[in-house]
């Protein structure tokens, strides 16, 4: 009997699984365009097949996080690096950060304008300083002795998000209202990778919202609220209203819960998304990976770009379904 | 017998408390002067009657905290507002967080190096913003904006935090290498308040560490790290070495262990700090309060400077005893 069940665990635990995201509170199902979902579900079909190829191939969950991640952040189509959304200023302040679960080492920069991908900036604060967290013009000078790729603020830029965000100028002109878009501060992107090695890391990247003001840091780069990972455990990536994610420590929370009441990544992932936040009106989602790779990605927004793939399954996924 | 049980809880609740702490790591018991002692243990037995005051005459925990940590950042002794530790370019950069219980609103600031109390600057972050976290010279904005007392920079110097900077370039100029002062970041002040009406508030203040570069952010403002509070749980703020509270969501993990393990606030917070981060070398320590005004204050440094006041009880304490 002991023997069954531990062939049963053999049998459960994938070699290694990569799921990603491209953000909660995603384009209306009724909106969607057929041009526009091949856009979308191009660019996470892509994002998974490269760290398909990773870790397929032995690399590590570090390794396959940041090549996805700075795919995305590459890509116009989601709100980190280039497409990202503009501040009230006009400009494109990026947030990221990532946690390495077999060491439970983690780093992150906040409010950076000119590296060209954010997650291996966070990367290098946690593997070359004794920093977790950097922030503004100081993180843009580490990442620039680091030797990262500096990129001119015009590289992030989109016309899609500068429309945005004079849509909400104009709107405040006339209205003497202030707004901050609720709608499209949810594009941000996250991975979370096992290896082969059994070694789970997690990053998430973000532009933040559509006419940000006052330097506001989301809970991108915040580890504990945004990113999580713990060999043991799990590894977490979110996405949503920050706010609420900071406040309920999100990502923290699915570990504690796996950790001290020993729910499955599913059950703590869903109680957090779809029971706690729900109840306090925090819209979003997140992604999350066990330590035998099965996922969990339950979102309370009408969707939530996202991918999974292991080696002996591959979707990518918008909406309910 | 269940009025008994109802009866025995009444008399164990406190009507009001009040736990405070000026960091761990504090002057090692063998260079500590009666000149020294007179002026800590005079500061923190002064912070205690300010928060006696408001809480015994049904003021808030919120209003009780901001008021202790005001006056604790005034005090040159400790390393929060005016005797904050400087960084490398010689500049006191200031970081702060508080957190509500009774409805889990948070606020915080980072890296503000004008506002005169960083925990006002939290609070009304808080209170008058949509968001939990500004930072750089957008904080700086809002807190004048919200008519916050700002302060020259100069405000902020001390000879003694100025001298021990110094110290530091010098051995870095002699030596090649380089220095962050583990010894003096640990100055960190908090306090944690239960009033009448049942609600918790804790915040928590500091300059970070001396020689600090790249604008690197520690656990103070960040909520789930260094402040944390739930009126069904507690509240918490941390002082120590910020990179590991950070990492293992200190704060955080407090309120999940008494939710989720049923554990009381002082088995919660000795676990945290004298088993977890001992364990990784992770030097500090916390004060908490549950629901009922029951104190936890655990450190695994040499000292804490901390102190607990309530209508029956009232102490300051700075080494192990």
């Amino acid at each position: 009997m002991a023997k069954s069940t531990s062939e049963e665990k053999v049998h459960s635990q994938k070699e290694w699984a990569m799921v990603i995201h491209g953000g909660a509170g995603t384009i209306l199902e009724s909106e969607m365009t057929p041009e526009k979902f091949k856009q979308f579900h191009g660019a996470l079909d892509s994002a998974l097949t490269i760290g398909q190829k990773i870790l397929a191939s032995n690399g590590s969950a570090l390794d396959a996080i940041e090549a996805t991640i700075k795919f995305l952040e590459d890509s116009p189509y989601f709100n980190a690096g280039r497409g990202a959304v503009f501040t009230h200023e006009g400009k494109n302040e990026l947030d990221a950060s990532v946690m390495d679960g077999s060491n439970k080492e983690a780093g992150a920069v906040g409010g950076v304008t000119n590296i060209k991908h954010p997650i291996s900036a966070a990367i290098k604060v946690m593997t070359n300083s004794p920093h977790v967290m950097m922030v503004g013009r100081g993180a843009e000078q580490f990442s620039k002795q680091q030797g990262l790729e500096q990129a001119d603020p015009s590289w992030f830029k989109t016309d899609r998000r500068w429309e945005s965000l004079q849509k909400i100028l104009q709107k405040e002109k006339s209205t003497g209202a202030v707004y901050e878009e609720v709608d499209s501060k949810f594009g941000t992107v996250g991975a979370v990778a096992l290896d082969k090695n059994g070694n789970l890391a997690a990053g998430t990247s973000t532009g933040g919202m559509t006419n940000k003001k006052f330097n506001r840091i989301g809970d991108s780069p915040i580890i504990g609220a945004g990113t999580y990972a713990d060999n043991q455990l799990c590894g977490v990536s979110c996405t949503g209203h920050g706010e609420f994610f900071i406040r309920y420590a999100v990502a923290h929370d699915v570990a504690a819960r796996m950790d001290y009441l020993n729910e499955t990544v599913e059950e703590a992932s869903d109680f957090i998304i779809n029971t706690k936040l729900k109840e306090v009106d925090g819209s979003g989602g997140l992604i999350a990976l066990d330590k035998n790779g099965n996922y969990a990605m339950p979102f309370n927004t009408a969707g939530m770009y996202r991918g999974y793939i292991s080696p002996d399954e591959r979707f990518v996924k918008m909406y309910k379904e």
